[in-house]
């Protein structure tokens, strides 16, 4: 089932080959970050990840120096958070065009080292080489004392949260690309480091939202051979400033969740038990988690949508961009058919 | 001294608004990889490196997929090899092109999978991405028992050493780049992580021929503040195929320390009272490290030429690159300039 996605499938085929670490304690596709047993005497963990940001820069999405550099260490950041790590450091690797300004690039390095800054960690290393194209590589590090937070676990009933408001990357992504006025959104995201440290101890599934949320619960129902149906609410999560745009620009707000690129929020599920208890805790540290939906038995995404429940077909969703290479005009389109559909009386 | 090269200077600016963490062992410019106190209670360090294969590939230098993945874990590899780190695996991050076939990535992934397998480690996680070019990112994590090794620490009257013979992947470059013939020459370097056990023992300072030796002999002497003499029999430590092809590109032998692709062997220094019983150690294993010189007092590089001793200027060597924005035939051309002057009689 999980190769149905392309996505998943490829990963799938380059990794075949491969053979797997006696000491790695994730499988394939179940963990945001790679989860090594250390090979010596100690009751912790460590983490690694890596990701790189060459697409969003090819595409338009990201154009500002300063962005790119936060994002490269926010990104391999929300990787750790999503497993319960906390991070020791990062390096990162720079190809940098022969025509980049020193201007461009003391941005660059500022992004990176505020983003380290904000999240208290730092830059341990890298590499830097010449290329025709900008292309920030990232490895981040880091160790966990608990069982690490797994994709894998959720139970039918448990509660689906994000860790904020959602829809922030995929309205940043639309502005950046479709709009010729220029509508200024400010996109900006933090690793919830400090929010994962809370769900070690609650979540029963976690996984980051780095390719938006309908890609992050398809990802989680594939794995957990479980479904979930958002509350009737859920249009609450928006972002605010992000469903105005969405209603200049004559959209369905549901977009923001069919787009792939995400709020670098932490999706999760905790148990009915404990969410009362969990609430207080997240309460303590000023932290408003979105309340979302459910788990369900039934492996669908349900969506209240148009006076009914609708089933997203989130295969096909999750399928568009490689099949359109990338083209987000031909993406924007087939969500569009999409929605006619939707609209059409059962 | 370290930032009268440019490479140096370069990593110091971009790297100077940049926090140090407390955790980290090692300080810039002084190590292959980053070395990381764990903050939990343990006699190891981790050492993390990552290395980028971007140039090489758009110079035309690595045009076979096998050895393009091969490499991505070679380069990493032979970081943790230069600070006596034992692997635990890699990470690597793949920008491939939209035009790739099949066929090419499956040797590429093959060339990955062979190279983990015979260092005895694994690929532990990636990422992948679509662009216009191919480029490889990867990022290596070990561990280390003892004190790392570093590159500085050698004394006046050690010996110097490489770990294997040398011109190699100099050798490789001009083939690749000059010869319309199409000299074959095999390049396949392994990471020397064995060896580098043994080292931990014995040498006083190291560090990997990444960038060719004299780059390499020049960052030591910067950072020793010491400098190295060749011995009259340096030319035994070069590859014997090596040392014919120069021959029949009318080339000189010592352009094989000059050029900046290099052999991914590790430089080493020995203390006198040490080295009989590390050469015992090193047949043990049946190692033959190739010896090449001694350190000395003057901060130089003094290589035996024409029958003199000839002071070589590293520094304007290894700046040559940028100057001259990658164009090896220009580098050629300065290096052959260099050549008439050795020659002219004192």
């Amino acid at each position: 089932m999980i190769n149905l996605i392309e996505e998943n499938n490829f990963i799938s085929e380059l990794t075949k080959q491969f053979e797997r670490s006696p000491f790695q304690f994730n499988k394939l596709h179940e963990s945001d970050a790679e989860i090594i047993d250390a090979p010596f005497n100690t009751d912790y963990k460590i983490a690694i990840t890596t990701d790189t940001i060459a697409e969003e820069i090819e595409l338009g999405i990201y154009d500002d120096p300063y962005l790119i550099g936060w994002m490269i260490v926010m990104v391999n950041l929300s990787d750790l958070a999503a497993v319960g790590a906390s991070p020791m450091g990062i390096v990162i690797s720079e190809l940098i065009p022969k025509s980049y300004s020193q201007k461009e690039l003391i941005k660059l390095q500022q992004g990176i080292s505020d983003a380290c800054n904000i999240c208290n960690t730092f830059v341990l290393g890298g590499d830097t080489n010449y290329s025709k194209i900008l292309v920030l590589s990232g490895a981040a590090l880091g160790i966990i004392k608990e069982k690490p937070l797994s994709r894998i676990g959720c139970k039918v009933g448990d509660l689906l949260y994000s860790s904020g408001k959602i829809g922030t990357g995929n309205t940043f992504a639309l502005t950046k690309i479709l709009n010729g006025k220029r509508i200024n959104y400010n996109y900006k995201p933090t690793a919830r480091l400090k929010e994962s440290q809370i769900l070690l101890k609650f979540a029963t599934a976690c996984m980051d939202t780095s390719d938006g949320i309908f890609s992050t619960l398809d990802q989680l129902m594939r794995l957990n051979n479980f479904g979930f149906e958002l509350n009737c609410n859920w249009e609450s999560a928006l972002d605010n400033k992000a469903k105005n745009i969405l209603k200049k620009l004559s959209l369905p707000s549901w977009f923001l969740l069919a787009g792939q690129h995400g709020e670098f929020e932490l999706i999760f599920t905790i148990s009915k038990e404990q969410d009362l208890i969990f609430k207080n805790k997240a309460e303590s540290i000023n932290w408003n988690p979105e309340f979302l939906g459910f788990v369900i038995m039934e492996p669908k995404i349900k969506v209240p949508l148009y006076s009914k429940i609708i089933n997203i077909d989130t295969e096909k969703i999750r399928n568009l961009p490689l099949k359109n290479k990338l083209d987000i005009k031909n993406y924007l389109k087939a969500l569009t058919n999409l929605d006619e559909e939707f609209k059409k009386p059962a």
